[in-house]
């Protein structure tokens, strides 16, 4: 699809400098929101608003809703206030509130100003509930029923007010702004009768969440229990909005991108990477970096302490940058695989003794089959072949050694850490690859030349 | 939700012991589908069936679906041929496909004997689709409608046949097998009138995938124009399936799982963290750890041919580990957001030299304060406060042009390799840290070395 987009876009282009603006509109009508968003992203700032009005209403403001917040403040600015308000009218509650959480003071009080007032209040509420909770992610038109209504009256009052609902779908029965069950639309269509009343099919086995539910824990259950829509009620019980399945997208591609960015060393950015400047990224990598490295003083600290034996038996230098890499990639695929099981929600704290119990015998066999495979190599390459000086089979097994106590080390030490990162409420992710690298580096050094010194008798 | 069914299943143990078999059923048929298959892995094999014959027949096949593959095989043996006929009844057709991709061969064979013609034709014709195509996760049940029906037909069809058809708010019009047009529920009940025909409410600027396009680009597909469902079609535009928003949450979650597994060095699996046995993490981990484990020898290499230079000034050792790890550590943030932003579909091959020119920027900001930074800590720290014999003014610079110049380029490896990666056919997530350190460690010693011979005449 990015393929077409871009052809549609050098069409659009040179259609715009022709003046063509009814070729334009045709073309724009047959495409899909998301992809004339992804058109709009090309086109100079000041044709923004011109191609804008040629969109039908109902397109023009699912379009807005797909563009970059940079586009959408470009346009706010070059459409007048009536046009505003016509988009703003179109809006589901919850993208008007995505759009308006990333545009600046100013522009956020002329949305606010060109919105009825019932959205107006709406956005408002929403905007109070905490980042990535439920709250800041749900939308609060969604299909009320009661329990006396039948069947029909149902469905006659979904063909009546749906049309400004986010999903009809599921539709949600209330009894004193409680929730008591949900109604597929595929029950009410395939009910026997008309005439049976509402409680008799709804289904009362809930599965909710509440505003304060963080967004990565709701799409998770919405995966798990296969929903459209899941209602979200507050600290009452009252329902007060509903995330829907394409939030959960969102959702789950944000979080996994934030998830891989933290795990790389990186504060999480909203931007995408094309649209971030060389500045943006040098902010968000150059802490952890700089924190890293002054973290590896302390491996720095160690060789320097063993200095001297290290001068007596140079070959030994050789070995680090070996010892040190598998010491730090068997750490992080335990980190790793153990931050993604807790970020599925398959780990609990309470399975830590299980984990380092199973990481301690993958660790045996791993730290088995490197050992043999990297005295063999000492032997036959490092030895027989290259005869570098001062190794021999002491060496060898000093540096065969390291490494089993060095991944069994790293896999323990790999696998506790997101598990208490996660129990002291931090983000397990931190616990990835470049953290544990750092503590692993210290620890293989440690060991390497606890192990030297007894063998060689340095 | 997790803590709710350890709960329910210690009450469900004392009852089993009780023999309070009603008092089960009573309980289990409160619960979602996902919660009773949570139970059920917890319950000892021989009491599966017994349990399992308690719940009535659709909520038995939707936890059925829920069950991972072990339980399902224990279950289909200890359950007779009718009862399996039962399940096999009330499954969808994309379900009983993942069901038998997991299965040994005889239970395979059994499982096909108990379902009706139609469904064992239909599971054959999915199972021979690539695996991880569209074509092998999508569902052959769905609702469809001709052109020229009427609104209030279309709705009728809807009712009679809906029951079986995994979704019925998407509908496909289709004429000759091929689809022309789509058709929300929602847009049928709200049709101003019954006697509209379909053609004239249907949409038909159509998204389609093939059946065997990638099951990762049908998810982002759907994520990316908010899909309930997506149409599969055959290479002559004829349609075979839908693949629904359930299937998309599964696939983003192990698409997910399979990236991060792979960009921590481990070949992807399919068994979840506890359910895998240490021997299945060993067979998963071992490859990538050995390879790179012997990879890392040409560092040694680089290290042993400097041996002599290092013994003169063995200081210069102390700052190899913050050197490796420090241009590991640049080099993974930029191949994981440039794996991400390919995963995500945001760069192609053709952005390469706009990648390349944004990473240069980014690595000379994070060189130049990373690089000022280390010099300082070197003559303050090494120098000033802890003397280190030999540490001066010409190691500090040494060892901080080496971390710029160290930084560039595991920048630029660490945003090409992915890209090429990609280009090549490769999985891209190949490229993350454990590969880009074991180069970047070799490139950052030979520059380590290269500018120590330079500016300290060794």
């Amino acid at each position: 699809m990015a393929d077409h987009s871009v052809t549609v876009e050098n069409t659009l282009q040179t259609l715009l400098t022709e003046k063509k603006y009814s070729t334009i509109r045709d073309i724009l009508v047959t495409m899909n929101p998301a992809d004339i968003a992804a058109v709009f992203a090309g086109v100079e700032p000041d044709k923004l608003p011109l191609l804008f009005r040629l969109l039908p209403k109902e397109l023009a403001a699912e379009s807005f809703v797909e563009m970059e917040s940079e586009e959408q403040e470009t346009l706010i600015k070059g459409i007048s206030d009536s046009e505003l308000r016509q988009v703003m009218d179109e809006l589901y509650v919850d993208d008007a509130v995505d759009i308006v959480e990333e545009m600046p003071a100013n522009v956020v009080q002329r949305i606010l100003a060109q919105s009825a007032p019932e959205m107006r209040k709406e956005i408002n509420e929403i905007l109070q509930y905490p980042e990535n909770s439920a709250g800041s992610v749900m939308t609060t038109e969604y299909v009320k029923l009661s329990p006396d209504m039948t069947v029909g009256d149902a469905i006659l009052r979904i063909r009546r007010t749906g049309v400004d609902k986010e999903t009809i779908y599921t539709c949600y029965v209330l009894e004193n702004r409680k929730l008591i069950g949900t109604v597929s639309v595929k029950s009410l269509l395939l009910a026997p009768s008309d005439l049976q009343t509402i409680d008799s099919v709804m289904e009362s086995n809930l599965i909710t969440v509440t505003t304060h539910t963080d967004q990565e824990e709701v799409a998770r259950m919405m995966s798990k229990y296969n929903l459209l829509a899941i209602p979200v009620v507050d600290g009452d019980d009252r329902m007060v909005g509903i995330v829907t399945f394409d939030d959960a997208f969102d959702v789950m591609e944000d979080e996994t991108t934030e998830d891989m960015e933290i795990m790389a060393g990186m504060t999480p950015s909203d931007k995408t990477y094309l649209r971030s400047s060389p500045f943006d990224l040098f902010r968000h990598r150059i802490p952890w970096l700089a924190l890293l490295m002054v973290s590896a003083t302390f491996t720095g600290l160690i060789i320097s302490s063993f200095e001297e034996k290290l001068a007596a038996m140079v070959c030994l230098t050789a070995f680090i940058p070996m010892l040190m890499d598998t010491g730090g990639n068997s750490g992080s695929q335990s980190s790793v695989t153990v931050i993604r099981a807790i970020s599925l929600g398959e780990l609990e704290f309470r399975d830590l003794g299980k984990v380092i119990w199973k990481e301690v015998r993958t660790a045996v066999m791993c730290g088995l089959v490197l050992s043999v495979l990297c005295v063999a190599k000492i032997l036959l390459v490092d030895h027989l072949m290259l005869h570098t000086e001062g190794v021999n089979f002491t060496v060898a097994l000093t540096v065969g050694l390291t490494l089993a106590v060095t991944v069994l080390c790293a896999k323990i030490v790999g696998c506790t850490l997101p598990m208490l990162a996660k129990k002291l409420g931090f983000d397990p992710a931190v616990m990835a690859s470049p953290f544990i690298t750092t503590i692993v580096d210290a620890l293989s050094l440690l060991v390497y030349f606890g192990i030297a010194t007894a063998l060689l008798k340095l």
